[in-house]
This record gives structure tokens, sequence and C-alpha cells, in this order.
């Protein structure tokens, strides 16, 4: 099956370059936030529903390649997938290019575990399967 | 009475300059937190102490003046006092200058309420009083 | 004359929270200058535009009050505005508030020197007096 | 030959917190960059120094792992080292723990490659050999 691919749309803040004059390296995990927010909302089931529920997604590894350049107030866009990795973990991937272009701006993915309130590792509630099961790697 | 005043060094991250290759602005308040959190501990009544005894000090009001540059890797030197305003309010004033030079970077002060860790307004509890009394404004 | 008022939407970002579970103070300054770019690319001056022309607006004070508390994924409403201040500086205000309830967040203003490239101070040149006159506080 | 490793303190700021009481993720990749900057002042070639010879190290690829909670104002010990990789890119490695107990709480790696100031790749410059060499992942 298919999976639901959401694209978002930002723009580079000036608080967000530095005085190599791109971005700093750690708005992409940022980027990849604003990504992952948007995705779930896209999905029904907003992050903030979520941790209402008692369910977090805390990260526990992060990966990036940074491909090239984004200035002050490049608009980019953000393509975001997610995944169960295993029972109890989710993995977001993110590409973020120049809008304008389509030239690569970076790339990553985000591995997050279910935990509750507490921090504490739990299996997926029963809502979280109808959610997301149909978008599993092992289909 | 003469007012306590710390003085606190830190240096300038990458992460913190922009594209204008000074420090972005907004950097100033994280550093005049540094500087609180060093003022605090030094007299005795660290902040993660404050909000374990229940009492948090949210900022209502900021003031910042710019005054000269500071580039990644600068040492800088913070001066920091503090005071009450009033009966349940607290001032911090910070100075931030090169270690090196002494020339001025940025200045000013953060206006913080006393509350509850449900952000509710309170008085000033008889252990607080004991600490910071002696630094009020009226005296 | 009256003066122009830009709105901007934004949403809170998890990275522009604290552990107070509100927004941390310093994230006020980064939205007010996403407000900024908004408001110059509505007047048809963007800010890179400017920059392109060789005139940067640094800050040189700032000054926040805040009101309320906003939430992780709280969809906030800025709006903006702009003055000249004497002859060789510029105003900007803001006031942010809940999209939704209308209540008051965080507000404040950011006076801007302007400089050449290299931060010396410069009179206006015609081409942003053109821009910016009609919305001086002297009309 | 074994490398050489610094170690640098730095404690969580407030600013550096998220509403989950912990550390925003992001906020590892900074704590990494001023790992980096301490090693290279430890090997008496500042990462200044650098850019003043024309050579930049901008990120080409990071990863993370999330190991452990760090709250506000904890005591945090970064372990760093750095490699050569291949011919023109760096590699430092760092890991995060709580200096009071050794818990770790995020490690991860960084991958560099060296540039002119116009963001061009360069080979390492002789100066450079100099001082890294000793330290290559082929010894």
């Amino acid at each position: 099956m298919s999976q639901q691919i959401t694209t978002v749309t930002i723009r580079v803040r000036y608080s967000e370059t530095d005085q190599m004059g791109t971005f700093y390296n750690s708005r992409a995990l940022e980027w990849f936030e604003v990504a992952r927010t948007e995705h779930l909302r896209r999905l029904s089931m907003p992050y903030t529903e979520m941790e209402r529920r008692g369910l977090m997604l805390p990260l526990v590894e992060a990966h990036l390649e940074f491909q090239g350049r984004a200035r002050y107030d490049d608009e980019l866009s953000m393509a975001v997938s997610c995944a169960m990795v295993g029972r109890a973990r989710m993995r977001f991937d993110v590409a973020v290019s120049q809008a304008s272009s389509g030239a690569a701006v970076t790339r990553g993915h985000t591995i997050h575990a279910l935990t509750d309130t507490a921090g504490r590792p739990i299996r997926p509630p029963a809502w979280f399967v109808d959610v997301f099961s149909c978008k599993s790697e092992s289909e």
C-alpha cells in the first residue's frame, strides 16, 4: 500500500541562519518537527491529541544529511511520511527542498519511542494502530 | 546596602550567530537566563530549588539594548544583580560586555512574577524574603 | 494618515516550548522577526531586497511584555506595523494573540538602526523614504 | 595511535528544555558544536583561526541517539574526539552524559566537508594535515 506523504511549506527565519549565511544545522531538526506536526494533523491525529490521550513520541534517534544551502526568507518545501518500525517505534522521513527550484536542502529521518507521559515505553494503543497500521512498513 | 553582583562568563556559540555575523538578538534573552541561573546559585537559592519549593519566576517584561557586536567564540562577561520590585515582583539587571576589551555588547532587564506551579501569582514566602529582602530596592 | 497593519499567523513549535509548558520567552523576539518579514513583504520591500540594496536594520532596542500563555500547536495571530523614529531609526510594533480566542499572549516593539552592510549608520536612501515616509510618526 | 579526547562541561539552559521536561532534541546538535569548538581549541587550532585561514567545516551529515533525560541546570559532561574520514572529510564523535551519575544522555557524530569561504570543497591544506593527520582513522 502506498504511503501517504504530506507537503509542508515554511520560510527560513533570520533567527535560523548563522554566520556562514545558510541555516544553522540544528534548525533542520526543528523543521522536521514542524513537518511531523502537520503530517499527524493531516492524518487526523494531531500530536496534541496524542499527548491528551497519554501517548508521547520522544525521539530516540535522528539522522540528517545536509545537501544544499537555504538562505533567509527562502521558501522551503518539506515532504514527510511515517511508518511503524517494529512493534513500538515510529519513523518519520522528511525531505526538504527549495520550493522554487526543487534543489535539495536537507533530508533525514527520526525514530520515536511510544511512551506514556512518565516516559515509560508502551505498546501502541488500539486507536494508534487504527490510525497508523495501514502505513506500516510491513505492507 | 550595596547590591550583590555576580559575574558570569560565556562564549558565543556558532548557533547563536546569524548571517549578519554577530549574535542573533533573541540569544541575549537566553544569556540573561544563564546569568540569572548563576546569580541565584551564588545566592544559595538555585532556581531548581525554587521550583522544587513550588515557586516559579515567569517573565512578565523584558527590555534590551543592543550596544555592540559579539562574534562566534567571543568570550563575554555578564554582570547580573537582582532586586524585589514592589511586593511580588523581581527584577534582574544584566550587562554583557566583551571579556577582553570590556566593550559593551548588550544590556537589559527582566521583570518576573512570583507564581505557584499552576501559574497563579503568589506573595513571596518567608524563605524567599530571607534570601532576597536585603537586596530590596527600598533599602 | 492611518498606519498599515499586517496580520501574520503562526503556530507554536514544540521547540519553542519550555518545561513551564508555555513558549520560552526569547521565542517572542523570533516571532516578531517573522512578523517584520511579512510586513515588509506586504509593503513591497522585502528585507532580502533591502539587504541586496545594501541597507540593514539591526536591532538597537527591544521591549517585550508577556501577557498570557501559548502552548505547543496553538495558532497565534500577530498584528504588526512600523514607523520611522526620528530620521534614521525604524520602529516595529507587534501584538501576538491567540487566533481562536483573541487572548493576548505577548506584545512589544523593536527599534532598528539603518546601517550599511559594514554596520555603519546611514541616512535613509530615497527609495526607503518613498516606501516608509507615509508611515512616519510625524503624520 | 590513541585518539585525543577532550572533555567539556556544560549546564542545560532553561531555553533548551521543552514541555516534555527534558532538553529539546535539536539542542544536542548545538552542544555537539560547543564540544567541537573546545576540542579544536585544545588541539591549538581554534575554529575561528581555521575560518581566518579560509577553511570552513560545514556539516554534511549528523547522527544522534537519545539515551536519557537531562533537565534544566543538570551538569553534563561531553567527551569529544575527531578524525579524518577519507581525504577531505572530518568526523567528530561526541558522547554526552550526566556529570554526577555518568548516565548516558545523548551521543552521535557529525561529518564535515572541508570548504573554502565560498563553500567550494577543498583538499586539506598542509597546516591542517599537520594538526589532524596524527588523528587519522587509518592509524
